[in-house]
This record gives C-alpha cells, structure tokens and sequence, in this order.
C-alpha cells in the first residue's frame, strides 16, 4: 500500500483541451488489463522530453528521440504518443526498432499523420521481443474511445508493478490566463532509479515555443523526477514528456519573462507531485523520505550525499525497521565519494533531532528520540555539511522484505 | 548459511613463526563471546595496510594509519595489533580517538612497548562511544592466551554478522625457502562493499622489506578484498593487513624479482580466498556470483561495469529468485557510466549460455537454458565488450530476504 498517497479521484483530473486519450485492453502479458495507450495531441501543440541516460536504452527511446529531433530539424510537429505496458522492447536489437517504427507507424496510418509525428514508449519485460501485432490488433480500440476526460483511465493504462495509478491535476491563473495543466506517472525510474520504468506525461493548455519548453522539461525533471530514487536501478525506458498543447490563451515565447517562471513553477511544482507518487508507491515502500543535503559548495556535492545516503541498503534497511541505527547514515556521506569532506564540521538531523554534531554524536541525542523519529512514515534526513550555500534534496523509500518479495516473482 | 564454504578446521590452520595471537572474552556487546584479539609480532616483523576510504573513518583506522606512518618515518617498528568486535568506534569524534589511543597504550603496557607500535581495529555498532574499560579489562586474558596455534579462535574472535569464521593457510616453497601463511577475516566490505565491517590479516614468515610490503598489500587488496561486494555500503572501519614476520628464512628486498613474485601470487591467492569467504557467507547469501568484464578498454571501465552488475538490487534479487530475467542484467551494465558504450558489440553469456548476441537477444537463446544455469549455487556472468584487451572480476552474493531480516534486526 502506497505511503500516505490517497488514490487519485477521475473527477478531479480536469481535461486538456488539445488532448485526448484512448486506451485499449490488447492483452500484450496479460488479458483484461488496460495496457495501450494513445495520446492525441491538437495542431500547435508542442512536446519535450528527458530520457533515460541508460546506455542499453529501449528502441523506443530512441525513436521518440529522434523524432523530436526531426521537429527541430524542420519535420512535422509531434501529434500523437502511444504507450504500451508488459513489455519494454528493449535489449531487443534491430528487430525492436522496427517493432517501435511500425506502433508508430499504424498510430499514424489511423490518425492520418506521418509516422515521425508519433513518439512511442514501453514498459515492462526487458529483452523479449514486442508482441507489435497485439499492439497493432488494439490501437482501433484505443483510438476509438479518445477523449479528454480519459485521464484516470490513462494512468492506469501505464501501471505494471505500481499498486495504484498516479495522476495529479491543477488550474492556475498566469498573466490573466488560465491554465489546466494534468499529468500522469508510472513506475519509477530516470536518471537513478527505477525498479521498473518511470514514465511521466504531463500536459498544459499554455502555447510554449519549442526552445522554452526543452528548457522547461530539463527544468523541471531536475526537480522532480530526477531527484527521487527507489533502488538505483537506471531503467532503459524511463521518460518525462511535457505536452504543450496551445489550446488555452496563455503564450510563452521566452524562459525570460514572469508568465514562463510562473508555469515553470508550477509544472514542477506538480511533477514533483508525480515523482513522489511514484515513490510513495515504491515495490515495498513503507516509509517515505525526505533526504536534504545543506550548505554544500556546490549542487553536485549535495545530491552525490543525499543519494548515497538513498542507496544505501543498509539505511533503508534501518528505516523499514524503524531502527534509529544512524552510524549507517554517516557511514554512506562517508564513502559518497566527496573526497575533501570535513566530517567535524558535519551535523546530522532526523527531522528535529540533532543526532550526529561536529561529525561525532551528539551528546544530548537520546536513542528514544531518534527511536521516536523512525518510527514515524515520513521521515526527513537533514545533512549540514556547513562548506557552501548549496542544497539538494532527494526522496526515497525503505527496503524491505516485499521489495524482495516483488522483485524476485516479478515475471511469475 | 554459507554458499559451498566448509567450516576451517583449526588443525589445517598453521602456525606462523613470529606472531601469536590471543583473545579475550571482555562482554563488550554480548557475554560469553569472544571479542577482544591481540597479535603480538616478533622483533623485525615489518606491517602494511589498506584501509577504507570512507571519509567518517573510524577512530582506530585514523590512528593505524598514523602508526603505520610513523613507522616510515623511522619510528619504532609496530609489534602488536588489537581487534575488538562489538563496537566500531566511528562517528564518535574526539572521545572515540582518545579511546583507541588508551586501547594501544593499555597493550604496549602489558606487552612492553610504545603505545605507537601498536595498531588498534573496531568493529561493530557506529555512533556509540567505545566501551574502552571493558577492552582494557579483557586484555590481561587475551595476552595470558598468546599461541601461535590459536588462528581458528582469532577467527572467531573477530566475527560480527559472520555465520561461520573465515581463515585460510598454506605453505609453499619459494626460492628454495619454505614460506608458511595463515589468515583470517571477517565481515564484508572495502572500498566498495559492506554489510558489516571488512576486516583481512594474513601473516607470512619470509622478511620483507617495508616498501616491498607496501606495494605487495596493494596488489593482492585489489584482487581481492578490493574486488568484493555485498551492498555497495563501504564500512568505516574496512582494514586489511599484511604481516610479515621475518622469523622465516627467505628474504624479499625488492618487487623487481622471482621471488616476489611468487611471493605475491601466494599471498594474492590467499587473499582472494579469504575474501571469497566473505561473500559466500554474506548476509543472507544463496548464491556465490561471479562477474567478469572482458575486452574493455582499461580495467576502470569494466570495474564500473562489474559493479554495476553486482550492486543492482533488481539483479540480485534475480538472482536470490533464480530467475533468468536477464534484461535487467542489460540495464545495469547500460547504466554503470561508461558514456561511450557501443552495446551493439555486447555479448553477455551466463556460465556457457549465449544469452544476448551484439547487443540484442541470443536468437537461439531458450529461457531454459538460462532458468538452469540461474538455479546453481554458483554462477558465472560473463560480459565482453569487444573493445579493447582490458577485464575485471568481482565476486558477489544475492539478495534475499534474509539479507532484510538481519539488517533490519542487527541491533536488536
């Protein structure tokens, strides 16, 4: 059960206009579970996107990368997006490209665009061939029941291990214009973590040029997506898309004005939200964590602490067990690999609990204290590393034994 | 229980002219367990090590390092090390360095030298003081014991986590000396590794001089305790530690011949034992796995690799599963950081199964094939990059469920 994550409710997922979304039962793994999805998107709209470093990444990152490069380069805006579960279509060589090319392909043939205005994704088993005929077979269906308010249906269409959908959605008013933006997310995944992938669509009824909305999705995984880990694991299909689709009266030609920092805000101020659905859904998850790292000299510093810190299976093993064993969490912004650190200038909180000061204990920490801390689900971890004026927070879930149980069926 | 690791017999476990060692039962954590080591080393025994690099080192690393140090520089040579379980002394500042110092000073005492001929060694719980009375008042007893035959009772006394004690011994003939070499070691960790603390002596009766020595502990650490992992938690307190007594009848004054080379085959394959030993006992282990990285271009690359391989939870607990979900096995080696990676080269076998050819799945790989070889006590991964002339090896365990039970009761 996800950690303090109240299910999202239909109702409240307002529509886009300049999107619909279709899904399809197409039994890719298992029959009767939605695991198509089809995103259409109106004329104007434009799309950006950050993608797994992962070197091993899926066909379907690739495509979807190279599209958005054809947009660039001149090409055909972006109009449509599909999505399949049960299946990553990845470690799957040349014959998974032209799997990921020909979804592409009949979602253009039945929208009537070119197969390049379609960026695909996947999700699930990696190193198995696509079923792309079980795809092909289900995307009249998908498409057959597109429409805007299909949001709730959407995120559950994307779920594989996830044990609830995860959606988010706000109207906000910038520059006298109002904007709706909702998203969706799945798995967990980019950059750090992923036990399965991390998928992320988030769409607004602003217009956003093409240059300011590649700054905007950067700006806003950073803070979001790319600062959540679950196990470490960097899957090879993990993907946020930020959807502008310039139905609305909002215009944004520039990162330098108010309305552009009054969307960035608030798109990663609801990514966030998404991001940490995913970790409060994490495989196991019974905690969720907080990790800040302050007054480091530089950003880089920060997160390199605050990750190995989440990493570690020794910590998250403490916090499943509620065990105030804090000696593990010196010991990871030990070995983070910051090499010049001052460990005697370092303090160490659990929430308001001064545990570790001047890199030793502290000597009014009661053990009851940190005891009462851990016990609790959501727990933050401050770090003061007192060298700078930098921070970073990363969250982060336990490990424990279903984490195990999850990951050592996950095929059965 | 460990993974195809016979128990030592003390008869196997050969005395080493010029150390003696003796322990103590000082209730420091637990009653009736021993937990306080002494070896006392012959006059002309020279003594290198490595230790880890965490940052949050332990306050008896801190002050090894500095006794070694002051050897080099024409201090008086060290003739004795002191090991106690059931605390580590980290995280505990300046306290915790004045109570390593006054455990050195204690042994010089009784045993008549200075207190910077002596090496002190941790290992147990972080952040909490050391309970400095009970060592001192243990160490009368462990000096009363001092035997050259007492490996097999040093190797429990240094035992923390450990299921079963680890030790190691062989006698060999090099330049027409006969050279004898027992070790032990306990826990798991070093540079990379660490569940619990690292800690490796290894004794020999040749005269070595110091440089050679210093040289020699490097070489075999990297392949060996270097080339472990458990968890990717790097201890505080790892230590490994070449003795060389002297008392025997070759002598090795320079790296530069056939001798040391020898020499230090023996001594690397000891150690590689010893550590081997700790991954087969690791915390929860079921399977004993090794990873190879062929044909890359320097051995940093394919270390990355290796590690990234065995430090991903979704692979080990695939493994603990025996289920052949390979692709994950893609992912990490996709992730480990090695931005230039042609995975289309990629072959990746397990033991002699063709898994994925050039990047994609074997196409005459049958799941069968894999599913047998993952239900072994002991496999085999195999990466080759095709790039280079480079490889590396690193031995690790799964994750299983156990791993969480104890890590989440260790203190308890």
């Amino acid at each position: 059960m996800a950690v303090n994550s109240p299910l999202p409710v239909a109702a409240d997922l307002k529509p886009v206009a300049g999107i619909e979304l279709g899904y399809a039962e197409a039994g890719i793994k298992k029959p009767n579970r939605k695991d198509v999805l089809v995103m259409k998107l109106a004329e104007g709209a434009t799309v950006a996107g950050v993608f797994t470093k992962n070197r091993f990444c899926a066909a379907p990152v690739q495509v979807s990368k190279a599209n958005l490069e054809a947009v660039k380069g001149g090409g055909k805006a972006i109009r449509a997006l599909v999505v399949n579960t049960g299946n990553a279509n990845a470690g799957t060589g040349e014959p998974g490209l032209q799997n990921a090319q020909a979804t592409c392909a009949e979602v253009a043939r039945l929208l009537g665009l070119d197969a390049q205005q379609v960026l695909p994704f996947s999700t699930g088993v990696i190193l198995e061939p696509l079923p792309v005929q079980k795809i092909v077979a289900g995307l009249p269906a998908a498409i057959a029941n597109l429409k805007a308010d299909n949001w709730f249906n959407a995120a559950e269409a994307i779920m594989t291990t996830d044990t609830q959908p995860k959606a988010a959605s706000l109207t906000t008013t910038i520059g006298g214009h109002t904007v709706t933006m909702t998203g969706i997310s799945k798995g967990a995944g980019m950059i750090k973590p992923n036990m399965a992938t991390m998928l992320g669509y988030l769409a607004f009824d602003a217009k956003v040029a093409q240059p300011v909305l590649d700054e905007l999705v950067k700006y806003a995984a950073d803070r979001s997506f790319n600062s959540i880990t679950i196990d470490g694991d960097t899957s090879t299909n993990d993907s946020f898309i930020l959807v502008a689709t310039g139905a609305g009266s909002l215009v944004v030609d520039s990162t330098d004005s108010a309305d552009y920092a009054a969307l960035r805000d608030a798109v990663t101020g609801i990514s966030r939200h998404l991001a940490q659905q995913i970790i409060r859904d994490g495989e196991g998850a019974t905690k969720f964590i907080t990790i800040t790292v302050e007054q480091g000299r530089d950003i880089e510093e920060c997160r390199k602490i605050a990750y190995a810190i989440a990493h570690s299976p020794l910590v998250k093993t403490a916090f499943f067990a509620s065990d105030p064993n804090l000696g593990r969490i010196l010991a990871a912004i030990g070995y983070a690999g910051v090499d010049d650190l001052d460990t005697a200038k370092l303090d160490l909180y659990l929430d308001d609990v001064l545990v570790a000061k001047a890199g030793g204990r502290n000597p009014d920490y009661k053990e009851e204290d940190g005891q009462r801390v851990m016990k609790k689900a959501e727990i933050l971890v401050r770090v003061v590393l007192a060298r700078g004026e930098a921070d970073a927070t990363v969250w982060t879930c336990d490990l424990s034994h279903d984490y195990v149980s999850i990951n050592a069926d996950y095929r059965s």
